[in-house]
Formats: C-alpha cells, structure tokens, sequence
C-alpha cells in the first residue's frame, strides 16, 4: 500500500501528524513517526533554542528520523528556526500563515521537502509554482487560524485537486479510519490530522485542555476572531469575552489588547480553561478518550480498511 | 447495487434532489425521478393550490410516480399543505425546519415514508423517536437554511451515524460523484443533493440566478443572517446590506424588516440578482455548466463507479 504522500516521505501510512503550538513536541512527533506516520513538531510556540532541543530528541526518540517540522509564517523569529533546522539536518518543513514564495527556494536548495498549508486554490497555486512538494488543505472544521472563505474539507479538497498537480493532503474534521477514507475518495492522497493528536498521551497539552477537549460535544467550537485572524476555538469564558465584544462593535484594536499575549499557552500548555485560548477543530465532539499515538495510529488504519471492505461490498 | 436507502424509496441510485423554494417544481422533481433518483418537488414556495397542480403533473410525467414533497414546517399554511398531499396519494414527505414529532404520526398512519432533515445529534434522536424512516443530515456547507452549531458534513455524518439507527441521507458539499463516494465513506446510505440541480435544465430557478450560480467561485457564498434563521447566500448588495446592518449592531427587528417578503423569490424566480436573497451550497464554486437531470445523475454516478474502482487500487 503506496501512493505518493507515502512515497514523498518515506513512511507506512499517509497520516500526518499536524503541527501544532503548545501541543506537537519532540515526543508526540516522535511517537507518530514511530507508529507509521510523518511526526511533526509544532515551532510556533518555541524559542529557536527550545526548537533545536526538540528537534535533537525527536531524531534520537525516532526508528528512522523521518519526521518534520512545521513553521506558521507570521512568527517573528522565522530566520533563526531556520537556521536551527537547516543545521540540524530536518528532512521536512511544513510551512504555514504565510507567503509560499518566502522560504520555498532557500529550503529545496537545501535539499529539504516543503509541504505547505493553505485553504484556498489561490494560494495552493501559488504553493505549487514555489515548488512545493504537497499541499495541506485545510477545511472550515479544523482547529485552530482557518482560511476566511469558510471552504469547508468536503468543498475545498476537490477545489484544491483541481487548482494542483502535486499531492493534496485533506485536513480538517479527520480524526477516523472513515474520515481518512472520505479524504482519500475526494481526491485527497493523505490526511493531517491535528485534534485526534492533541488528546493523545504524548501531547504536550495540559490535562485540563485534554480533559477538556474530550469532553466537549457538537457545537462546542466555533470560528472566531474574524477581523484578526480566523480561529477555531473551544467555547469558554474567554471565547464569550470576545462574542461580547464583537456584539458591541469593538475594533479591531480592542479585539487586539483582549487577546493579549499568551493566551493560547495559558489555555493549552498551562491548562487554564477560563480565560486560556483553546484552538481545537469540531472534530473534537467525536474524540472520547485519551490515547498513545500508536493507539490512535492503528485504530484509525483499522477502520480505515474495514470502512473500504464495506464501501466495496456496498452501493 | 441497493441498499436501505434505494430500497426505502424503490429507487435506482441513492441520490435525493433537494427541495428547495423557487428552484424545484415538478419538471425537476420528475427529471430526478425518471434518471433513477428521487425527485421532491419543494413546497415551501408554492400556496396549496400550486403544489397540488405541482403534484398531479408529477404524477404524470413520471415512470413509476415515486417522488417526494418537502415541508419546511416553518410555514404558515402546512396543514393545508398536508391535506392536499395526503389528497393526492403522496408516498414520501420530506419536513424540515421543525419538530419532527409535530406531523410524523399524522403521516404514518396515512402509509407515507417521513424523512427528516436535521443539522445536529438532538434533533436526529428527535425525529428517529418519532419515527421517521430516514434522516437528512445537512452540513454547514449546504446552501440556504442551516443550523447553528455549524457542523460541517465531514464532522455530521460520523454524529448522527453515531446517534441514530435509521438511514442517514449525507447533504452539504455534495454534487459529484465523489463527494457521494465521501458521504457513503463515512456512513451515509445515501446523498441529497441541491445546489447542482438548481442549475440543471429542469429547475425553475430563473436564468440570472442559474448562470451566477455556474460563475460563482469558492468563497463566493457564506452563513449570514445568523441573529435570524442562518442561510447560506451567494454574496451580492443585498448580502452585503445585511453584513452593513450586522456590523452596525442592527437588532433582530432591523434585520427581518431589512429581508422583507418575498426577497427570495425576487432572487432565485425572478433573477434579480442585485436586491434578491440568493440561496446556495458552497459546492456551487465547482458547478460551471447548466444540465439536464438525467446528465447530472449519469455523471455523478460514472464518477462514483470510477472514484471507487481508483481507491479500491490505491492505499
């Protein structure tokens, strides 16, 4: 079983682990890796020298060092996370939030494989004439900075298969051996997969927010933000703060000093749960228990060929 | 190739036309219903004399007479729609935009097939317990009238799948056969599909509204009016006017007399494109030629055959 997302990074299964901040280090990398997918370390939340640190254990934690690590453009210290990874040898840059053009060239000069995340034909084209070697296309339903248009995975992925020739990975609403399976019967030859990860043992998420995240039910999260970036978060009181100033027409400044700096590590890493930033996808209202990663790898491969022999046999 | 859904309502493929107002009269519905799906003739736009003249010239022109009317239970004149479907020998009623314990006994006892159509778990539970014999489980995605939790198909589907035992009938995103192939991956029986055949050859949609449906593009549609009834609309002045109200803190009062009486009919019958309320799916950006019916349904299902043929070859 092969096609080219397995191809491109060498590993079993085309499930990608999402970067994703305070909750993908070295250790849950590691663990995907291990399992059969493509790990990946979450940098957005890490100084360059806490990044490297992470990259040196994941190499050491891992069978075989195929893992990645994925960088959200809009962080301030990009060049100095490149450097880091440039010299520690990564083998594979999720890049995201940003211009594909940027980085592109200076990374596959490199001799490094570039994947980048984008939610909308535009930008995968753009993506594609950059070089890159695969998109991410991520639905309305992932957690998280989400695109503006609200394309939803159902709608975007066929877009984006048309708009590229290079490999689209489906992200957004997959956490299931079925949902990979839709993935792929859209079009899509791979599937990132962030909240199913964020409720695993090795996520380095707080136990609240795990807790949490498991707990939570249909209509819990919601797209919010909008005048800044869009982002889905898990409904909490500061998720209300923001509704209500949104209500009362605040600007775009006010919405700026109420979210602050580090709201989304008091909620996600600290575990504050009340005025924390909590980024998970809807998917979240299926996810009902915390798992390993090699847990949720392997169920999620089993449904996935179960869920084909039953879509063979049936209409 | 049947299942519970083709045999539930003795179709050829398990593909349902959307009811919807202004677009689907009985031209469309017995299209649908003589290419091997089931047509609905949608009732929320018509008084009872219409749907009944609606009803007998489907009787007529179709093979085998199997079709269904849709009853959004949000209108004021529904038990004389029923008294006139009942009249008239009707074998399958759709109801959304209500309670589904209101009519379904009513229907039952009559020998109809009752189909609900839902956006969440509480309203499947719902309508299961009041014994319908199928759901339509409809994503944020889907064009016009839409629930507030947001869902999307993706994360839907696996919900109400969970949460019922009846036939789930996937809507949302859907106008391709691999995005019925996607649905049926994740445990759909069955895809109700609008947006495409709002711009087929049958539909009584006006010209204007058809054309700009085929020319819209991704991120050309989004939710609105959600202080109301959320819809999805294509986007044109009168969108943008009650974006304008919503920014500038209108009160629910403000905004229903902004929407008025007959804006949609104004918009998708008489193809005012500028001052009408145009109601469409997301998938609408990948719809880009007018056909007929029996074109849609053909095409659709050559594609699920091959999409099916492609994934049981690759990973």
């Amino acid at each position: 079983m092969d096609n080219r997302v397995t191809k491109l990074f060498n590993i079993k299964y085309p499930i990608i682990q999402a970067g994703m901040i305070w909750c993908s280090g070295w250790e849950l990398a590691a663990a995907v890796t291990n399992a059969g997918g493509l790990g990946v370390i979450g940098s957005g939340s890490m100084y360059p020298d806490v990044l490297r640190e992470h990259i040196q254990k994941c190499k050491k934690a891992t069978n075989n060092g195929i893992f990645a690590v994925n960088i959200p453009m809009l962080y301030p210290d990009i060049d100095k996370h490149m450097e880091v990874i440039v010299s520690e040898g990564v083998k594979v840059v999720f890049t995201s939030a940003g211009n594909p053009k940027t980085w592109t060239s200076f990374l596959k000069e490199k001799g490094i494989i570039v994947v980048h995340v984008i939610a909308n034909a535009k930008f995968a084209q753009k993506a594609e004439e950059a070089g890159v070697d695969a998109i991410v296309a991520e639905g309305f339903e992932a957690g998280g900075h989400n695109g503006r248009e609200e394309t939803t995975t159902f709608c975007l992925i066929p877009i984006i298969k048309k708009a590229v020739k290079i490999p689209v990975i489906a992200a957004g609403g997959i956490a299931t051996g079925r949902a990979m399976l839709a993935s792929m019967a859209l079009g899509a030859e791979g599937v990132q997969i962030g909240s199913r990860f964020v409720a695993s043992e090795e996520s380095s998420a707080n136990i609240n927010f795990k807790n949490a995240v498991i707990k939570s039910n249909e209509g819990d999260t919601k797209l919010t933000l909008k005048q800044l970036t869009p982002v889905r978060l898990l409904k909490n009181k500061f998720f209300d703060d923001v509704q209500n100033a949104e209500n009362n027409s605040a600007s775009v400044d006010e919405l700026s000093k109420l979210l602050g700096r580090g709201r989304a590590k008091k909620g996600m890493f600290e575990g504050d749960l009340i005025e924390g930033e909590l980024e998970i996808g809807q998917v979240a209202a299926i996810i009902k228990e915390i798992k390993s990663a090699k847990d949720i790898i392997d169920e999620i491969i089993t449904e996935y060929k179960q869920a084909k022999a039953e879509l063979i046999k049936g209409f």
